[in-house]
């Protein structure tokens, strides 16, 4: 007889729940999505739902219907009803005994949550440190998949470390983003970030960065930089969905401009804000 | 209110299911294992149950007691009561609201399966056809973790061009293994595979394929392979748990050998059955 084991409990394969047995478990096969609402509004809500397409389109999960997952999102929004809110949803490929292959006949999972998202002031008002950790991840970054593993041991990697976010190495010693954000630094009058490449996620809150970065007259760079010269930097900061603009006074043992959030990135924060309302 | 979607269905956060909220479904945050018994009787047990434990410690789940999982393990097999069981099991560091970071004290889940497994005897005794496609795992293949969307990419790649496997090949040019299996080359008296490193898993099979190819008189090179090396050589095949020792006949669009299983492949999947007695 064909069974399973969930913890102690012997279940006939048959009985298996298809939680149990979602392609999301057992191969990370699928996608996600992290959004959030500003005072009762969503904001990039267009541009997350069109990664979340490009992001299913690049894994081949096909029959999901971005208007009902639009429609869904929307709907348990307005049930939450909470003002400030991190919505988090992922689409599976489905649930199916295990095999790496997969029957196009799949129905995919759909998952969501809506939380209370907590503004961070102290981040955003002192700053953080990170660290730098070996960029472990695989070769298709610009895939927002729930393969996460290597992000999750570079952050508890930062924790135990006494900081907030691990910034990525790759194998060429060049910075590629933070374990959950993307990474800047401002030299000058200039703001550089890495190049858009399968090695980043194309971050949305990134693309809103630039224009700020534009509008309070800095010049916009996208090459690579090393851990020496982020060291080197006169400011800079993560950015990410759920934290905003969060300015990095410590890089490894370094300490950034004076321990203090930099003048420019104040500038980009208060820019980035204004896009929100 | 915090809640959740669940497919259409709304349900208070506090009230999702720990299924819903296990860390291996949002990171794959995981290992894993896949035994086989051989009529009756499980082979190289103690050695998977040592490799388990050493992914474990990679990723750092602690707590989880290997005895206590040799017994799940053999009371769900003695349950089933399949003589040739296909046993695939995993542990993921537990449940809870979905954050990069862990608490130690969460528990972790245990999952286990106990199916039957077919004998393949038309690609044992006709051999397979391959195809490569680029290495996009993450850089510590060597832990066997739920992070497997590469590989099942990597097998779909190779299913859609009608072949069994699918031979992973990296940046600098070299195969590491296959999407699931080990990976050979015959070539007069040698016997070539990749070496053990960070890129590859350390295989239980590859083990018993190395002591199986000295015994029947080759010299054994552990050094990576280009695809034009394996396009060259008089024999190719894999090595995967549940298959043994499968030939390839086909690598791309070359054909190997003379298109059917070669004698020193048959030599050593015969001296490998002998070690499953």
């Amino acid at each position: 007889m064909q069974i399973a084991l969930v913890q102690e409990k012997i279940v006939p394969l048959e009985k298996l729940e298809p939680a149990h047995l979602d392609r999301g478990l057992f191969f990370g096969d699928g996608v996600y999505e992290v959004i959030r609402s500003y005072n009762g509004r969503i904001f990039a809500f267009e541009e997350h739902l069109q990664r979340f397409a490009e992001s299913l389109a690049a894994i081949q999960i096909t029959g999901v219907d971005i208007n009902q997952v639009r429609s869904r999102i929307l709907k348990a929004f307005e049930t939450a009803g909470i003002l400030n809110a991190k919505i988090y949803f992922h689409v599976t490929r489905g649930s199916a005994i295990r095999s790496h292959t997969w029957d196009d006949s799949l129905e995919p999972n759909f998952f969501l949550t809506v939380t209370e998202l907590e503004d961070d002031t102290r981040a955003t008002d002192e700053g953080i440190a990170v660290s730098t950790h070996p960029d472990w991840r695989w070769k298709r970054c610009d895939i927002k998949s729930l393969n996460l593993l290597p992000n999750v041991l570079a952050r508890r990697d930062a924790e135990q470390k006494g900081c907030d976010e691990a910034i990525l190495v790759n194998e060429t010693g060049l910075i590629t983003e933070g374990a959950g954000s993307a990474f800047f630094a401002i030299t000058g009058k200039k703001l550089q970030t890495a190049p858009l490449t399968t090695n980043i996620l194309p971050s949305i809150t990134r693309k809103y960065v630039i224009q700020a970065g534009k509008d309070v007259g800095l010049v916009i760079i996208e090459k690579s930089l090393t851990p020496q010269q982020a060291k080197n930097a006169d400011e800079l900061f993560i950015a990410v969905t759920t934290k905003d603009i969060v300015p990095v006074v410590k890089f490894d043992d370094c300490i950034i401009g004076m321990g203090k959030p930099g003048k420019y990135t104040k500038q980009i924060a208060e820019k980035f804000l204004s896009f929100t309302k």
